[in-house]
């Protein structure tokens, strides 16, 4: 049995070390807007053995997974003194999600999870489920998480188990191991999801982007990416919450929408990541969208390409919730370099890299959405005559 | 044409050939808990070409497949006479479902269905669907094979073309050839699915697992794992039916669950695997999990781990139905080790290996769900101490 242990904990080990060290290659013919690569990032199975296995053979003589981890996903980043972080959205097989940081040599592999799991601090009424972190090192001096923090629905009727209320959850750090928990979001909706603080003040006041919405999985008659204001984080009431980017019929965004990470400032204005939903006879599908708002009135959209930024694709089509892209962490390096992490299908962590000046030349240069077939054809005919000479 | 009719003759029994004597091999490396293996065990193309080709060249000189079969799926299982035998669901291309068995020499791979279909005598009522039969060889000397009997709701407002009432039929035999039918169950809920028999006598009754519900697809108010009696299964009668595992919000089995196949009984309690539901933006998710019941208190559950017991993995997820593990098959062989067989995605069936030793293990040892995430970090961290020094 002792032979049976070494052996398989051997394995398992050797086989995690190639996992972790697996190098990322680019795809082959990228669209030139970005660049996939090869191998996800960061799975299920990059997650530390000591915290999924009971290590002792007299406890645990089979080497069973103890505590087993379903997915790796919607992550957080950031680029913080000198390192590549992810915020990582963890989910046990138990469902129940936490995070988790992850750490890279250089942002596109060899992730590895730093030592235990982010422990946050709870307010008087627990968390039952919290999800997707965004992290923003604001100009006051601290990183802050927003996530979203569920509990049961306290009006549910009898016999409903799964009505819930989704909020923005607030905790702050310095350091990125200590956190500390502060009041979740008051707001005037009654649910909020995909929370993102804006990093700079905007008149001496936090901005925060919202998704109001009306019911847990429904926006109702809710919905679109709104932009609040909040005087004081230890009191994190949103004020003069308006919709700045709207859901809108037949488009990417037509049945929901909602903001991914923070901006990222450039010299023509704040650059935008946000998700898109429509509905199909196969479930809801997620896709990615960018626009741009105006440097200084924060609330005025200046850019905004018709389409979609980026679709799943091949692998990533396909996982516990199937057709899904989602990304709530991007940060730019300091030679230019974007990274945008991504999760495919609520279950593993990609990156595509591209540049600052890309996505500017992309925001700018693709056309909008003219809401029509007819619009559509217009705009391919109109490239097809610019081309004229070319081909 | 003769010609072509023998050319592809003799290529449709090669391949079939082919097929049924491949080998199946262990997965590259387990979580300790059970052994999934590389190939499905059966499939729609595991069916007989008799069945399927009308096999003259006069009748059908293009050599067309007849009645062809969509999938072979959520099949009982029982270690009978010395064989390792299944009651598969059959699907036709026209949807409905029946039942055939098929025979393996070792349980794990080369199975073969037996000459013909089983053929499930009417009641009055006849029924329009029927799947997902549990074998159970009861004490009192029969084989029953409990299963879910569909019909038009007759309630059904015009022109709804969908809804359906589902109840319970049961049959039994001696011989798995031939097959008595008995009335179907009578209980008090409007609608029963997942209905299967204890294998022991409680006081000198049957007794059942049931789930009541609602409606056809929702449970509503109904759901969980139910136990009633009967005192004779000539008129079927539950008596006494009360819920003894129920849903839960934010667990596997939030939206509803069921029972897969009879418990096993172990030194320690009854094993039990069970099937549990979760909703997602891409439709509803079946995971499996375990537990285990009181030796005699029947209605006692005295471990419940946290977390599903097995879910879907890569080709697993896609199919007829998506991201859907199912198992009502599972048995002990006479050396202790366990087969339990799962349907993936309502598509094809599949085989996992363990013992009972490893499963009272598992039930034990895994951690119960603590209904938080922050619970979840905390048994992560209990692990991670406890693993100090060991890596």
């Amino acid at each position: 049995m002792e032979k049976y242990f070494e052996n398989r904990l051997n394995k398992l080990n050797a086989a995690h070390e190639l996992l972790l060290n697996q190098k990322n290659e680019v795809e082959l013919l990228p669209n030139g807007i970005f660049e996939r690569y090869q191998n996800p990032v960061l799975t299920a199975a990059h997650v530390p053995l000591h915290w999924r296995f009971d290590l002792s053979p007299e406890r645990n003589p089979f080497l069973m997974e103890r505590l087993g981890v379903n997915a790796a996903f919607n992550a957080g980043a950031i680029r913080w003194n000198g390192k590549y972080l992810l915020a990582v959205r963890m989910e046990g097989w138990d469902r129940k999600s936490y995070f988790a940081i992850a750490e890279s040599p250089n942002g596109i592999d060899q992730f590895r999870f730093w030592d235990r799991p982010i422990t946050i601090p709870q307010t008087a009424d627990p968390d039952v489920n919290v999800y997707d972190m965004r992290l923003t090192a604001h100009e006051d001096g601290w990183v802050y998480g927003i996530f979203c923090t569920e509990r049961k629905d306290p009006a549910a009727p009898e016999g409903d188990t799964s009505a819930a209320v989704a909020n923005a959850g607030i905790v702050r750090s310095r350091d990125l191991l200590n956190w500390e928990r502060l009041p979740d979001l008051i707001s005037t909706s009654g649910q909020q999801r995909n929370v993102v603080l804006h990093a700079e003040f905007v008149n001496r006041k936090y901005a925060v982007y919202t998704r109001p919405q009306d019911g847990f999985i429904n926006v109702g008659s809710g919905g679109g990416i709104g932009l609040g204001l909040i005087d004081d984080m230890i009191n994190p009431v949103v004020q003069d919450e308006r919709i700045i980017q709207n859901k809108h019929y037949h488009t990417v965004y037509e049945l929901k929408n909602g903001l991914g990470p923070a901006p990222i400032k450039t010299k023509e204005g704040w650059l935008h990541l946000a998700h898109g939903v429509r509905n199909t006879a196969a479930g809801l599908r997620y896709v990615l969208y960018l626009f741009m708002t105006d440097l200084t009135k924060l609330d005025r959209v200046i850019y905004l390409p018709g389409g979609y930024f980026m679709a799943p694709q091949y692998g990533e089509r396909v996982g516990d919730v199937s057709n899904v892209l989602f990304s709530n962490g991007w940060f730019e390096d300091e030679d230019g370099r974007v990274f945008i992490y991504y999760a495919s299908s609520d279950t593993r962590m990609h990156v595509a890299t591209t540049t600052v000046e890309r996505l500017v030349d992309y925001v700018k240069n693709t056309p909008a959405d003219g809401f029509h077939s007819f619009k559509s054809v217009e705009a391919i005919n109109q490239l097809i005559d610019t081309n004229q000479g070319l081909y």
